[in-house]
């Protein structure tokens, strides 16, 4: 039996994920808590808007992969947590703008009215400009680990959220709305939309465990997120068209609303499972020798099985 | 005769001052120009619009700043360049967002249509999103300055683009809309709305030279940003209602149509060219005594004087 297939028939998995999630969310959510309280009269309303979608829960996968990463190599919490809440504000502000009438203009975001909703347009987009720079603010001044980690945090940031990375793959996206693209382009797409942000989730953690750039861990780490990212799509997207509005915290069938390129323009539902979990086991295979690494092991394959 | 006052009757400084413009210009846009040029057929539109923003001219005061601080302490433009293209590219983010229709909703931008306007408004969100996360890779990986310098410099134009800065003065710049402000609230509301971008273009240039964050030079370098942000933007006060849209390449007047608070609730046209002359002077002071200090107090005794 691989461990895939031990973790895959363990019944226990999805508590004891559920419960390594829990405890990483707190501890990122105590850093983020820290945050945007600053403001006076005139200004109090962006720490609102940015308390409010910073705060409002998810599953804080991207956290839970730098803080497991950083620990997986022997390194602290301290020192991976300015990092983990630094790709947690660079999520949370991607989902800001995303929500925004000119991209997907959605009104329900983890089960709560979207910020703009809330707070008005330019707040809002303000609030994700704010927490998209704040972000560097928080790895670059981790304190926790040598100036090189930090600066190259910074750098690694900066390339996976922005023209190089996520936002690519936004234009990308779009592009889609009004094409059809190859699966290789939709692979493309997804590694640069939200596999980006995955991927730097997990480096972030090997540099905080004071691992080289170039090294085996680094490697290893690399592997493991771009597979547990596409798979981590590929279920969204089917997650999209089986999933209740109810179950997700948002709104759902919105790819086929927006003519979106999924993966089910690809594959079956059933295809696509199947997929994810042929990416998980690989996922899985590329850490598996490392001591301890069940616990990031058993965060794949949840992710790949989960239905919310 | 002060400095300030010998400078301020020289009859050649306009051209002294446009030619040094011009130079630090070039510098700085020949590294621009390399940006945004990998697009494949699915995303080409996002380099388009970023170029499109970057490369439009402007004066670049602020890599000026960059470059020029970096010169006067010693070092040189290779270490001073990417901090230099870093700036100018959060400056270009906040154009294009400043501009965008649930912001100031301007068509008319250095003299051609707004980034939206052309590319359409998810482009231009996700340009200007991208140009400022980007403008992090750019400064975190220059590699001509010791790693330390780099993650410090990351964390400056951080905070000072982010919500403890540029992106909170927006934010009281539309309470004001709505609330009319003291003279002190305004005052706050520049040194972060347009103050903190100028004022870390000079920290990065004192950084870039080697020079220390607790220095005398670094000292020096922000009372004079700190003065001649404030001036630039009274001086930009008056202009929005004295100079013609061809002389801004902008709209204007679009103070007074959005009921922004401007120095000239405060002080006449007069009046507030005398307080940019006063600030201008104390800037000019706290530089003054550094030799080669005479190409950044022309430049600031210029930008006072400007009419455009």
């Amino acid at each position: 039996m691989t461990t895939y297939e031990k973790l895959s028939a363990d019944p226990a998995l999805t508590v004891s994920v559920k419960a390594m999630l829990r405890e990483n969310a707190d501890a990122v959510e105590a850093v983020l808590d820290t945050l945007y309280r600053c403001g006076g009269p005139c200004d109090a309303q962006l720490d609102e808007a940015c308390r409010y979608s910073l705060m409002a829960g998810g599953k804080r996968v991207r956290p839970a992969l730098t803080l497991e990463f950083c620990r997986l190599f022997g390194g602290t919490d301290e020192a991976a947590l300015p990092f983990a809440a630094a790709v947690e504000m660079i999520h949370t502000f991607s989902l800001i703008h995303d929500d925004l009438p000119c991209m997907d203009d959605d009104d329900l975001r983890r089960g709560r009215p979207t910020n703009h909703k809330v707070f008005g347009e330019a707040v809002a987009l303000l609030a994700g400009d704010g927490m998209a720079l704040d972000a560097f603010r928080i790895a670059a001044g981790n304190t926790a680990v040598p100036a090189d980690v930090r600066a190259q945090a910074a750098m690694l940031l900066s390339e996976a959220a922005g023209c190089a990375g996520m936002v690519r793959g936004q234009i990308m996206d779009m592009y889609g709305e009004t094409h059809r693209l190859s699966l290789d382009e939709l692979k493309l797409l997804q590694a640069r939309k939200t596999g980006a942000l995955i991927r730097v989730s997990a480096q972030l953690g090997v540099l905080a465990a004071g691992k080289s750039a170039d090294g085996p861990e680094m490697a290893a780490a690399v592997s493991f997120a771009e597979k547990i990212g596409l798979a981590f799509q590929i279920v969204d997207d089917v997650l999209d068209v089986t999933a209740t509005a109810e179950q997700m915290g948002k709104s759902v069938g919105s790819d086929a609303g927006h003519n979106k390129n999924t993966f089910l323009s690809f594959y079956t539902v059933e295809g696509a499972l199947g997929e994810a979990a042929r990416l998980t086991a690989e996922a899985v295979a590329c850490i598996g020798d490392y001591p301890g690494s069940d616990r990031l092991c058993a965060l794949a394959v949840y992710l790949a099985a989960r239905d919310n």
